[in-house]
C-alpha cells in the first residue's frame, strides 16, 4: 500500500481535499456488477431526478468528468460560428483553461475588466455595438462565475437583472457554477433561486471542488439549447463510459442537501479565518468575504514565509494579494492555527 | 440506498462491467486527507513509476479520462495544421468518437478499408503520394488499434514492419492501446513488446475496459513529442483536478499483473464463448477471436430472439454479425448459460 | 515591361488559360472613381441581379475569391459542429483543399469510392444508419461536383434524384459548381435546370476556370441557409474589400451568355481532341468524354515523351492515366497538333 | 455597359479608391496566353524578386487575396495549438475581422489596452507571467499594426525595442502592414528600416489599400517560419489559381517606387486635411496625424449634418470621434472642398 508524505491541510483550493464519505460510499455502493455505459443506467437516472427535484422539471443534465468540459460543451450550444463570449477577464474560462474555449469552439472571448469578478449590465451594453457588423464576432452569451474567481456572489437579483437584459437583446446566459453551492449556502438560498428562477440559460454544476471526487455536470434549463447535447459532450471528450460512478456522486451530493452542509462549512471556515485577521495592521482584503476563499494583500515578506509551512497560491505578485481557500473538510483547528500563525508573521513583517 | 433492476451479465461492451475490487479499494485508499491537485501527488508520481517499470524509462504518461481523451490529446502532439492521420477505417477516432478529431484537431482522418481491422504497409504506402503535394493534406501518423475493433491483434512483427515503414518515411506510429492488455495477454508478452520494443511513438493505454472505473492514460514512448503534452491535456479537458483518483486505478492495475489477470480472464471466455458455438451450422465468424470479443454471422431470427434476453450489439446489420464482449468479471457459468441458449435459439432459426 | 518566357497552350488546367478579353474589359471598366467597399456597390448589384436572372429569385450571390473559399463557406452554413460531409473520394474538398474542410470547419468528411465521379443514392443510403447514433458524425450535407473531377455529368434527372432522397431524410444537396458552366453546356440546358430546378440547396459558381481572372461565387437557394453568410464569408477570408472587380467578372460571364459560349467551346476541343484519338491502339479512355477534360490511359513511355513537350498531369500513375485540359481559348489548331503528335507518340510507343 | 450612380469622393476608406492605372495596366498586360496556376509562373517570380529587393534576400513572399487571409495564414506559420497573440485592443485581427484568428487559428488573442492603438514592452512584460503556466495560453507572438488602426505610426526604434524584447523572451514579433507604405512614406524611410533592419519576424504587406485592385502578400524575414507557408496558404483559401494576376499588382507597386509616391501622397491630403481644420473651436484631434487617416473629435451635430454629404465612419460614438482616411486619388480640390464645409458646418454646431 502506498504511504504518501503526510501533507498538511491546504489553503491552496478545495481541490486539494479529497472525497467527503458520504460520496466515496456512493461510488462503492455503485459497483453493483453490470450496468449500461455511456449513461443508460439507473444512477444517472436518479441523478437527473435529484437535479430535476433541485433545479425544476425543465432541467436536462449531462453528467461530466471536469469544469473545463462543462464549460466547453455548455457553450458550445449556444454558439455560432461567428460569435463571442462575454465574460469577466478573471473567468476560469478566459484565464485557466488554456485556450479551451477559443480552440475547442473556435469562439472569441470577450473580456470585461471588473473590480471584484462581476459584470454589469452597463460591462454589457459597452459590447453590444458589435451586434450586426459583419466584421465582428457576435455576442451570443454572457458567462459569469457564481461564485466568481473573486469569492464574491451575485445575488439573485443581480442575476436576474442580467438574464433580463441579454434575453432582451437576443444573447443567453450561462453560468460557470464551479462554485455554485457555495453561492447558495452564502446567500441561503436555494441552488435554483440563483438559477431557475432568476432566467439562467444553462450552467455548469461542480462537485468536484464541493467533495466529490470527479464530477460535473452541465444543466440545461432553457429547453431550446438542449438537442446537440449528446452529441457535443461525446465529441467534447466528456461521455463516460462507466457513468454511473460519475452520477452517483451528484447524487450523493444532491442527497439530504449535502452539497449545503458542505458549502456552507467551507464558507464558515472562511469567514472564521477572514475574521481572524481583518483587524491585522498591514493585512487588508482585496475582495469581500462572500464565499470560501479570502484574498488578503499581506507583506511580501510574511507570504515568503507563511509559503514555507502553509500551501497557497499568490493572486496578484503585484500587489501582494494572496488567496487562501477553505473546503469541505477544513477544520476549525485548521483555520486557528493558520490564523495565529498568519498574525504572528504579518506583526513580525510589519514590525520588521 | 439505491436498488437498481437486476442487470444480466451484458455481452454488449467490456464497459458495462463495473470495477475490480483492487481497484476499487485503492481508490478508497486515495482518500486520506489533501493532496496537491492537477497530478502532482503521490499517487500520479507512483503510476508514472507503474509505466515505466512497464514500459520503459523514457516512457511518460499522463493520465486521462477516457480514450477520445487520449486519443485526441496524443495525436494533436503529432500533427501540424495540414496533416493526416492514417487509420483504418474501423477505427474508433474515425468511426466512435463523433468526429472529435476533426473538431478538436482540424486533422483529416484518412480512412483505410480492411478485412479485419488490421492496416498493412500496403495500405498506407497507397497514400504516400501526398507528400509533398502542398494540395493534399499530409499523411504524418498512422494509428492502429491493439487490439482492433474487430477483435483482431497485430503481432509484434507487425507492428515493427509498420513501425519500421512509417518512421523511414518520416511518419509517427500511434497506437489506440483501449485493450492492449487483452493483446499481450493473448499473444503472451509483455505490452512493452508491443509498443516500446516494436517503435510505437505514442500510445492511449485504456484501463476503464479492463477493471478501471475511468482511467486512461497517454503513454509517450518518443521523447521528441513530449513537450506540450501537459498544455494540451489541459486544454483537451482532460487534466483531473484530483488526479490522484485516476493515478490510484493505473497503479492498481499494473500491481501484480493485475491487467494481466482480467485481460487473460475475458480472453479466455470469449475463446471459450467461440468453442461453443463454432461447429454450429448457420453461425460463422466472420474475424478470428484473438482477444475478448466474437463476431459471428447468424440468422437474423436468432439475433432477434437473443437480444431479447442478452444485451450485445449488432455490427453488420446487412450481413447479420453482432459482436459479443467477455469481460474480467465474465464467468464460465455465465458463458455456458449463453452458448446453450445460443445453440438452441440458432438451431431453431436453421431448422424452421 | 515584363516579357515571359513563351509558353504552349496547356492541357493541364483550365487554370492555365488567361482571361476572356470581355472579362478583362469589364475589371478595365469598373475602375470609375469611388465605390464603397465590401460588396455595397453597384456592381455588385448588377452581379446579383444577373445570377437572380440566371437561378431564380429566390438566389442569394456572394462573390468570392476562389472555389475552396465558396465551398468552405458554403458547407460552413448548413454544419452544425458533430455534422459530416458525403461526396465522391475523388471530390476537390476531399482531395485538393489541403484539409481546409476539416481544419476550417472542423467537420468530417466521408469520402465515397465511385467509378467515376459521381455517387448515387445507394451510396449515400449506406451512410444514413449514423444517424442518430451520438457515437458517430451526422450527415448532414451531400456534396456532389458538377462537373464532376473526372470530367463527368450527372444528368438533371441524376441530381432531381440526390435532391429527393436526401431532403426526404433532412439533409442538404450541396453543389461543387467550379465548371458547372461546362456541364450546362454540355447537356445543352440552363444552369438553372441543374440547380434550382433539381433541388439543389446551395452551390459554388466557377468563374475562374470558364475565362475570368479570379472570380467564384456562393449561390444559395435555399433561403434557409442564407442568414449567417455575410458573417461566415468576412471570416472565411473571402470577404473583398474593393469587390466591384469580382463582381463585374461575374457579370461579364453572365451577359449574353458569354458563360455558355466559353464552356461550349472548351467542351468541343475535349470532344475534338477525344475523337482524334479514340481508334488509338493503346490508348483508351477512363472515363467517358461529357465536359472539357479527357481522361485517356496510354502507354508510359508516350506519356514521358509528350509531357516534354506538352503541359499536363498524370491522373492515376498505377494505370498510366493522364488528364489533358481544354479551355475558352484552345483552338482546333492546338487541338490538331496535339492529336498528331499523341498518334505518332503512341504508335511508336506501342510498335516499339 | 454598366452606368454607376455618380459616387462622391470618400473619406470612408482607402478602400473606397479604384486602381491606379499603373497597377491596372500590369493586370491587362499579364493575360498573354497561357502560364502556370498556382504561382509557378514569371509574373510572381518577378514579384517576389521585387520584394527580396525592397526587403531584403532572405525574404519569402505569399501573395494573397486580402489582408485577413495574409494575417491569418502568418500568424499561423507561429502558433503552436495552446498560443495566445498579444495585440492592441484596436487590432484589425481583434475587431474587424470578425473572429477569423479563433475560429481558423483557434488561438487566444489577448487585447492590450493602448492611448493610440502602440503597444510598448510594458504592455507585453504584463502578459509573461502566463509563460510555463499550462492552466494558460501562452504567449507566443506580439503582432502590431504599422500603420495602427488610430492612423498613428511606431517608430524604427520603437519596432526595434519591441523586437529585442519579443525575441528575448522567445516570442515572434508579427506585423500587420496593410498601410506599412504609409508608415515609410510618413517616416521617410524605406520599408525594410521598418522591418527586415528592426527584427520583424514576418508581416502582412498591404497593396489594396495603396492602389492596388485586391492583392497582399504575406512576407517571411525569419527563415525558420517559412516551411509551412505554402500548405497555410492553400489550406487557407488564399491560394490563387491565376496567380498572375496578383503578383503582377504587387510588382507594379514596388516599381519605380510606387507605393511610396501612393502612399506618401495620401498622406499629405491626410495632413492637408488636419491642418486645415486644427484651429477649429469645436474639434479636435484624438491622434496625430502620421499616415493617411484623421480622427477629429467633433460636435454631434456636425457629424450628422457632414455624414449627408460626405461618406465617412464614426469611431467612437460615445465621444464623438470620427475617421477620415486619404487615399492616392483623393486631390487638394477635394480636401479643400471638404475643410471649407467641415469649417462651415462645424462653426454652425458650435454658435448654434
Amino acid at each position: 500500500m502506498l504511504t504518501p508524505t503526510p501533507f498538511p491541510k491546504s489553503f491552496a483550493s478545495d481541490n486539494h481535499a479529497g472525497v467527503h464519505p458520504a460520496v466515496l460510499a456512493a461510488v462503492v455502493e455503485a459497483n453493483t456488477g453490470d450496468a449500461p455505459a455511456y449513461g443508460d443506467d439507473v444512477w444517472t437516472r436518479a441523478a437527473e431526478d435529484a437535479f430535476r427535484a433541485e433545479f425544476g422539471a425543465q432541467a436536462t443534465v449531462y453528467p461530466m468528468f471536469n469544469g473545463t468540459g462543462a464549460n466547453v460543451v455548455g457553450l458550445g450550444l449556444v454558439l455560432r460560428p461567428y460569435d463571442a463570449v462575454l465574460c469577466p477577464d478573471t473567468a476560469h474560462i478566459n484565464s485557466n483553461e488554456c485556450g479551451a474555449a477559443e480552440r475547442l469552439l473556435g469562439t472569441k472571448l470577450i473580456p470585461l475588466p471588473t473590480d471584484n469578478g462581476k459584470i454589469t449590465v452597463d460591462d454589457i451594453h459597452g459590447q453590444l455595438s458589435a451586434l450586426g457588423n459583419t466584421q465582428r464576432s457576435q455576442p451570443r452569451v454572457v458567462s459569469i462565475s457564481q461564485v466568481t474567481e473573486c469569492g464574491t456572489c451575485y445575488t439573485a437579483d443581480e442575476i436576474a437583472e442580467l438574464a433580463e437584459f441579454t434575453h432582451a437583446r437576443g444573447l443567453f446566459l450561462h453560468m460557470d457554477g464551479a462554485r455554485l453551492a457555495n453561492a447558495a449556502a452564502e446567500l441561503n438560498c436555494s441552488m435554483r433561486a440563483l438559477t431557475t428562477d432568476v432566467g439562467v440559460d444553462l450552467f455548469s454544476f461542480g462537485g468536484t471542488k464541493n467533495g466529490a471526487m470527479g464530477a460535473e455536470a452541465l444543466v440545461i434549463l432553457n429547453p431550446e439549447l438542449d438537442a446537440p447535447a449528446l452529441f457535443l459532450r461525446k465529441q467534447g471528450m466528456q461521455l463516460a463510459s462507466k457513468m454511473r460512478f460519475v452520477s452517483a456522486q451528484l447524487t450523493a451530493l444532491l442527497t439530504g442537501d449535502l452539497w449545503r452542509e458542505n458549502a456552507a462549512h467551507a464558507n464558515a471556515m472562511a469567514h472564521r479565518l477572514a475574521d481572524g485577521v481583518a483587524d491585522l495592521p498591514g493585512l487588508s482584503l482585496r475582495y469581500p468575504v462572500q464565499s470560501n476563499a479570502v484574498f488578503p494583500a499581506l507583506p511580501e515578506k510574511a507570504i515568503t514565509e507563511l509559503q514555507q509551512r502553509y500551501l497557497f497560491h499568490v493572486w496578484d505578485a503585484n500587489e501582494n494579494v494572496v488567496r487562501w481557500v477553505t473546503s469541505f473538510d477544513t477544520t476549525p483547528e485548521h483555520i486557528d492555527t493558520f490564523v495565529s500563525d498568519i498574525r504572528r508573521t504579518v506583526r513580525a513583517a510589519v514590525d520588521g
